[in-house]
């Protein structure tokens, strides 16, 4: 999130001050990216910024804000699932979050990504939005509660749909199959949810209950108890959800 | 997929002689759709075709191909998941699989879809590659059990994960937050396995083995136990797998 955050930043003329990383490698890295001074030793921040962006692992911020010294200036996080009110101790803060998956070796533009904003104040709510606006036409204020929300349900669609795909793989490796073959199916799937809602497209064996595939399948899995059981589970909730709209 | 064959069928200028289908319904709306005559009545088949396309439920299959008197001409079906053998009956017979996921109120074009071939002598596997040719550059010979774990695999890659987009979406309602929000996400995540084999770019808490978000999450899905039960389980499979990977 850090570098590509940082790269779109530098992109639209902002300029960064400085790099902070607790590995001075990764703090390295991207400073050298943006042509910006990087440091990992935290009393060395520069105390001159108007804004700061702490973007790091959700159990690593507690220890970063307790030592970080930012006057005044507005201190945001990045995190879809930590508490505003861990930035408590500045008194000016918010919530800077790109509803997005980042890769630090391919970076993505922000256009069209959704930002979720949050802050302590209806000035610095307005800040960030009008900083957000840089970026994307969708910036969104919530609350916390309702980012941590959006934030599991995006493990979902990517995480654990990364993880379908990634079965998916496996299960054509052993017959000496290309994953290529599914890419039409993978895009074509995503595409449809651009228009309609997901329970309105499930189709398949599940939600046809056809018993025959599903047993099949179940068999052709044998040798892959941890997606069997995935598979089976799967199919039961689709199951249970399709006759839960009928009704 | 039987409607949307035809439509494809019909639109490269393939004459379609006739739609049967169980229901007379059914037949009737292909029919009208494609200019062409339609029946409920298994014996008043037209029997001067050159091809016969069996597209129908598995389960249902058996009962046309003991009633349908096809001559010599070829017959295939379109199931992924159905051995070529159910078809001995006949002469010339084979499979047309087009791996996508159809719905009959949107027809998708076969341009660019893999269609998965099969046929019980080298000649009718030809006269299949090049009909398929007419439709996409993605024509390949595959045997049944090969057919059987792409469509295996497919289920995975579309129908599971359609039902993980499902879930983000019944999540996102409790909090009164718009599907379209992870809409770029969702996009995001099926481009990014486009360029890269799926368990490389896995992302999230699972694979960080970030507990403290994995245990924020288990207890925010207290009230939704089947979702519960299916965050553990991916959440296991994926840290088991990258475990695997890294070893």
């Amino acid at each position: 999130v850090a570098t590509n955050l940082a790269l779109s930043f530098a992109e639209k003329g902002f300029i960064i001050h400085q790099v902070y990383s607790r590995n001075i490698k990764n703090a390295k890295a991207l400073g050298r990216k943006i042509n910006a001074p990087f440091t990992d030793i935290i009393s060395e921040i520069d105390k001159a910024a108007n804004l700061y962006i702490i973007s790091i692992a959700d159990n690593a911020a507690s220890d970063i804000v307790s030592q970080l010294d930012a006057g005044n200036s507005l201190v945001v996080h990045t995190s879809g699932s930590l508490d505003i009110n861990k930035l408590n101790k500045f008194p000016n803060h918010g919530v800077f979050y790109p509803l997005q998956t980042f890769s630090k070796n391919k970076p993505v533009a922000l256009n069209d990504i959704p930002i979720l904003i949050e802050a302590n104040t209806d000035k610095n709510t307005e800040i960030l939005k009008q900083f957000a606006a840089f970026f994307t036409s969708k910036v969104h204020v919530m609350s916390s509660e309702q980012r941590r929300d959006t934030h599991l349900a995006a493990v979902f669609a990517n995480n654990f749909t990364n993880h379908m795909y990634n079965i998916a793989e496996r299960i054509l490796k052993r017959s000496d199959i290309s994953f290529d073959l599914l890419i039409p199916l993978i895009n074509e799937t995503a595409r449809k949810v651009n228009d309609e809602i997901p329970c309105h497209v499930q189709t398949g064996p599940a939600v046809r209950i056809d018993k025959e595939i599903i047993n099949k399948h179940l068999i052709m899995l044998a040798d892959l108890p941890d997606y069997k059981k995935i598979y089976k589970q799967m199919t039961n909730s689709i199951n249970k959800e399709s006759k839960l709209i009928k009704i």
